[in-house]
């Protein structure tokens, strides 16, 4: 805790079962013309667009909709949004989904009044915007990404298999206000609740392995991944629990809002080799984490070991009495490996689809970080994919 | 995690030994007329008054001064203030001190535009604001209230003999800004810093000890505590540690924003008695809740006996295996008494100079909180007293 930084996050967050209800507190503050922003249509089989619509329509709203965004937004995607949001006058983008639909809201709030190509200005440079933002709303149905609480939004442009996301420093961006009902996560298949909650595991770890200083958002990371662990375990065997679902909830809001970030450096890396895995396979994004975690982080382990030992006793519970550090740091990544395995997360890349000769590509389109403890090079990315397949 | 909440801190932070600058950032956003509000004059003796009022200068403001807020600010002074701040027509409250000072400003901004009398209003009725509100920033110089992100603003009542804390719902009541330097913490005397240093602790004690159900805040706050008992060792050795007492401060923040009392009831008994013996013996708060701390937790451990073990083991490292959880809490509060000793802090009342003949107004003016483990009636306050005598 040594550096210098600004903190700042505004988003509203009603929480709750009965959190719905204050969409009626917030809509008047924004002007008429609402765009709803929705992915596949779940959200219309299992009635909250109904809930929604009917609220918006209270309110006098005047409803344009972007339906079909994907599970990994794409480039065109983000176009034709821009599109439709420019002709609406947009003055709220009320996102109702999960992270890729409040990601891409995001981007589209920040596109609409850009005269320069977004993917060339947020993605390529990224540089932040010096236009209008367009206020964004969220009714969260899915949790992991944490994208109801920051500044974040991943887009994949498939012409360059590229995926990237693009953290913005304006707190701005920020939804205005996420209602996050852990009720609406209850209807989500097993498999994506477990890769939901990898991903916010993941988050956690970038933010946590790096560094060497002490510093209190490493103490909050730690209780932050001990209460998902504890409640990931409930929910796996009964994902109907609620108390486990939200509290699943409420984690991953607080893994990847910022503040276990402040003063840090941080890894990512873990996530460009998904994201690059991600832009190839289309496989879902916490399963490409989850592959390629444990290749990476053994490899990385012996540059910052200090840290795995203290994940191993302070996670993990990890007795390191009698042991070397390597051992302790070994048998915690151990416990997580198995931890993993119970949650039945996907542990190699073959089953999402990736091949031993698509490795050089997905190593070619895979961001080098700087912030963890080993800064990669393309032999090194290639050899954790190989381990990972 | 079962209930329904809001959570909206919108307090930007601005934090590191650069971090003053930023008050350039902050004064265009508000009206020329400044009321720099501070206490006994230490700002003086160390520079910053300086430094705010140059800055204040280069940005054109129109100032006005509040000063002399004591450690326990009164309600006259809160009168004395309103009328400064009316007549200067106030743009912007810039507090620059601790909790006091900053508590203060808040309750100078909701008074200013007040046709109430602001005691009846906010402090006996406890309602909230219904006037326009004044913007509060604070430069902060002394860690311990959180004070600086939170609506919250004490005052004390010397006539009546009250002392009493209103947190305010509305988040506009939080400072806007908060300017967090840690190293204008550097010249508190031992006993200040120490004396902080524990009503940090107790804040989160406050909040953590209520409740049965898994919740997540109750992670987070373990990882506060873990921070803060490693950083307060540090410091307690050598309190020029710039790392150790940047933890602090941050740590500080974190414990009292209401983010880890979020789902919870929580308890705030030993505050409640400790803010009693304050008005009674205007002793530092801080030695106030750490002097009734261990009496009250000996005495309700038996309500909550799962979470005091859980306190042992997730805190204290308590080694509970082969112990009945009488015995593993016990050993929690041995190690935290420890803990309370190895850093000086006043372990009785009697220190403070209360006197056996005063327990009863004590306990008279102690107000009963419904939240924590067992709700006290006016004989267990006056055991409770004794004991910490």
């Amino acid at each position: 805790m040594l550096g210098n930084f600004a903190y700042c996050n505004p988003t509203k967050l009603y929480f709750g079962e009965e959190s719905l209800q204050y969409l009626n507190t917030e809509l008047p503050k924004y002007g008429k013309n609402v765009v709803l922003v929705y992915g596949g249509g779940s959200i219309k089989k299992n009635g909250i667009y109904d809930e929604v619509l009917e609220i918006l329509n209270k309110n006098g709203k005047n409803v344009a909709e972007i339906s079909g965004v994907m599970p990994n937004p794409t480039l065109e995607k983000l176009y034709e949004g821009v599109e439709i949001a420019r002709n609406h006058k947009v003055d709220l983008l009320l996102a109702v989904g999960g992270g890729s639909v409040c990601d891409y809201s995001k981007a589209v709030s920040v596109s609409v009044h850009c005269d320069e190509d977004p993917w060339e200005k947020y993605y390529l440079k990224f540089e932040e915007p010096d236009c209008e933002i367009i206020p964004v709303g969220c009714v969260l149905t899915m949790v992991g990404t944490g994208s109801e609480m920051n500044a974040g939004a991943v887009i994949t442009n498939h012409e360059s298999r590229m995926k990237i996301g693009h953290v913005f420093a304006d707190e701005n961006i920020m939804p205005r206000f996420s209602i996050l009902n852990p009720k609406y996560t209850l209807t989500l298949p097993h498999y994506q609740m477990v890769s939901g909650i990898y991903d916010i595991f993941n988050h956690i770890c970038e933010q946590y392995f790096s560094g060497e200083d002490d510093n209190t958002s490493d103490y909050i990371s730690e209780g932050l991944m001990k209460s998902l662990i504890h409640s990931s375990r409930i929910a796996n065997k009964n994902d109907q629990d609620y108390e486990a679902r939200s509290n699943i909830m409420w984690t991953a809001t607080w893994a990847l809002n910022t503040l276990v970030a402040k003063a840090k450096s941080t890894d990512w890396m873990v996530h460009m080799l998904g994201q690059a895995v991600g832009a190839h396979t289309d496989a879902t994004h916490g399963m490409t984490l989850s592959a390629v975690s444990l290749p990476y982080y053994r490899y990385i382990m012996p540059y910052g070991l200090a840290k795995f030992k203290r994940f191993a006793v302070n996670v993990w519970d990890v007795d390191a009495s009698g042991k070397t550090d390597e051992q302790a740091a070994l048998e915690g990544l151990a416990a997580m490996e198995s931890w993993m395995k119970e949650l039945g997360l996907v542990m190699n890349l073959s089953e999402l689809g990736a091949t031993s000769d698509m490795v050089e590509e997905i190593a070619d389109s895979t961001l080098v970080m700087d912030g963890g403890y080993k800064i990669l090079d393309h032999n090194e990315i290639v050899k954790i994919l190989r381990e990972s397949l």
